[in-house]
């Protein structure tokens, strides 16, 4: 089986071959290969795919489907994945801070398991050897040569061999790429509560697109808002029902003490990213399916009305 | 990056390549390469999808998707696209009327991109040079080699260079083929109100499939419903929010004077097609998303029980 | 055209190629290639989905989709074809009963149309002649060699030219595969009330995804309710009015005496399956489209709130 770097890559190639059709730029930064998904780009949708793709190093599924709230007009994004603790932890989530005296990105996608400098991995498979690297950055800003620099410098390749993609929260590929992030939240907020994610074999969610933003912050409001308040997310898992029945009722969105506003009004009340509940970052809603017993559980609930005034402001 | 003709071209070749599979028949008429979708040919799904994606000069993405209309029992047609001037108005509009003195066809796809006839490219991109060509035919007759003839004289190629594609409006392929238009009736209606249009960045839509009709009449009625009172669409759009203030409530087909009845009472009550305001041709609803202020707005309103009385006469 | 057998081994051929990412397992059995997805091997969501593509001899496509129904959790599995009574007929149906003296396995695919020993090959087309053969074993155990020979010996090939798929119902991949049987069922009771299934040109269906149940008897329970009570098809026939009229009413399930309660209460209810009503077996709605009239009808009517109780006993 190829690498998660390696399958990022196939996609990664993929897209800068196709660059003019996915609306995406390609060129090279401190001898990085530098693919510009919507940050001078203009990117889109089928952009906003394949940047998701990366993300999950091509280990999930990821589509554009009709919305299923009733009278709720935008469409959503899907994803599915049966390798959900390397997709979605491993590769996924944005858990490398790409910072220098004048740059800042989240960083995600599988360079992090070539890093492996996070101490998630030592908790979780997905740790690799591999002769590329492939990140992606959640930035308004291209990276300069010196964050590409930072960057190498914790990976055990040379910049000829890393790709980067790049794109703000607030593109249209951005949008997309952070709100294909509802299974991923799921597993994350179960780490943090120290369930044994690698007994969840597979995972699917949903979660409405918000329009667009104007800038990152409302961005960062609105797209949390879609997994907080409209995601949708199944776990297939082997484990005992009574692991399940523990952890499951403080998985949704809804167990944390700073539910039920949208999330810039959150924001604006702490003043501070670090003072906000960790655990309000996960889906709405959450179902269980459990392998070993074969029941079921659902917790959570959807909340079109709050993602109406996130949304729409109104 | 192909052209909109090499494009739609590269999907022909694949639908001729699979013809019995897609139930569709490939014949040489006047020189040129006539593929008929759903005149004799039995057509169905998955040669819709083809047809679709070949008006759009595979420029955007099909998909059948459920039906999300509460209490609807019919799958929708789902489409999206970054580049949606070349693909839904350069290529997909059906804006050539193909006429002879024994044939009629209404004429969409790339080909029209090549001819440039069409006073709409003086004032859209997408005009384009190209050594082969690609119509689609709403038509329930093939075209005979004098079609082909009357096409050809339109165009800077030989017939031989020529693809046409063919189905009626009454056929399964043919009717996924006028719904998934839901994105460019919005398009075409922004464009007919002096919008400019060259500032819409991407576009989704989605809209239910009506059962497929008898005749042609039966079938533009059908079809027409399906968009005018269940078509959803989004557009990304780069420009001031007074302009899509201004806009924005005209662009639904609930903004014309003879919305509210079945499109074939609508035509029954004048008898003449244009007669009927042509500002009637667009989507139930549409949400703008401004790129520039992060803002979004939705107009119009879905009419399901219009589109139940449309569909199945109850 | 390939044959059925062809197109389906071409699948398995591609599941094989990246069995590690499918989760699944490559063997021989007595000489044949044996894919396990679901009975030791892993599966999951992919996995069911080229399950699925076998079961229908790659003549129809598959997806996972978001759930349509209001307040209801879990995704749905999509079907559309446009050679239904092959895809369905002459290959999904589960018609063959492979058994032993220590073996038993449901058996559907395109080795049903090579063999062609069942009594619905004389009345349908798909009988075919092919030097390979692909069969999908619906079982929670791996089939011996004995199990292979008696494959075989109906088969007018060698064990080396077989490939075989095996997963229970009570796996994810097993369950896709089940949910995906919703055009098939409608297929198969109007062939069993004597309708000419060949006039039905294309069908559509959906299906809720219930979670996977702990054993056989569980899953066959909840798969069987997500089509009676949660299945939605579309058939697209080309025949008289006064047909789909007279057949119409009996397709969906509600036409059954055993309609109203979970399969596995049914079931116990008789204690034999052989007892209960064969005309349960079918989708919870169905709606002709005659594309000969241009007529439209729906019959039957979903039922959430028993779908709710069977998948998660609430």
């Amino acid at each position: 089986m190829p690498t998660l770097n390696q399958s990022a890559n196939h996609v990664a190639d993929e897209l800068a071959l196709h660059a003019e059709r996915y609306g995406v730029t390609v060129q090279a930064v401190g001898g990085a290969r530098l693919i510009d998904c919507g940050v001078h780009a203009s990117g889109g949708i089928a952009a906003g795919v394949m940047l998701t793709r990366v993300c999950l190093a091509d280990r999930g599924t990821v589509a554009v489907v009709p919305g299923w709230l009733p009278d709720f007009p935008t469409p959503a994004v899907q994803v599915h994945t049966d390798d959900p603790v390397r997709a979605c932890l491993a590769s996924q989530y944005a858990g490398w801070q790409v910072k220098t005296d004048s740059y800042f990105a989240m960083g995600s996608g599988p360079m992090r398991a070539l890093a492996a400098r996070e101490e998630l991995f030592s908790q979780i498979p997905g740790r690799e050897e591999c002769i590329t690297a492939v990140g992606v950055l959640e930035t308004k800003k291209l990276p300069a040569p010196e964050a590409v620099v930072a960057i190498v410098n914790k990976l055990p390749i040379t910049a000829e061999k890393l790709t980067l993609l790049a794109a703000p929260a607030a593109s249209l590929a951005g949008t997309i790429q952070v709100v294909a992030r509802s299974v991923e939240t799921a597993l994350h907020k179960l780490h943090e509560l120290r369930f044994d994610v690698t007994c969840i074999r597979s995972g699917y969610g949903v979660a409405p697109l918000p329009p667009v933003a104007a800038n990152e912050l409302a961005a960062i409001g609105r797209t949390n808002d879609a997994i907080l308040y409209g995601g949708r997310v199944t776990l297939w898992v082997d484990t005992e029902d009574a692991t399940i029945e523990q952890f499951g009722p403080q998985v949704p969105s809804s167990a944390s003490r700073d539910y039920g506003a949208p999330f810039a009004e959150v924001f604006a009340r702490y003043g501070d990213f670090y003072q906000i509940d960790p655990l309000l970052f996960s889906p709405a809603e959450v179902t269980f399916v459990n392998l070993r017993s074969g029941r079921a559980w659902t917790w959570g609930r959807l909340a079109p009305e709050l993602l109406r005034k996130s949304f729409f402001g109104g």
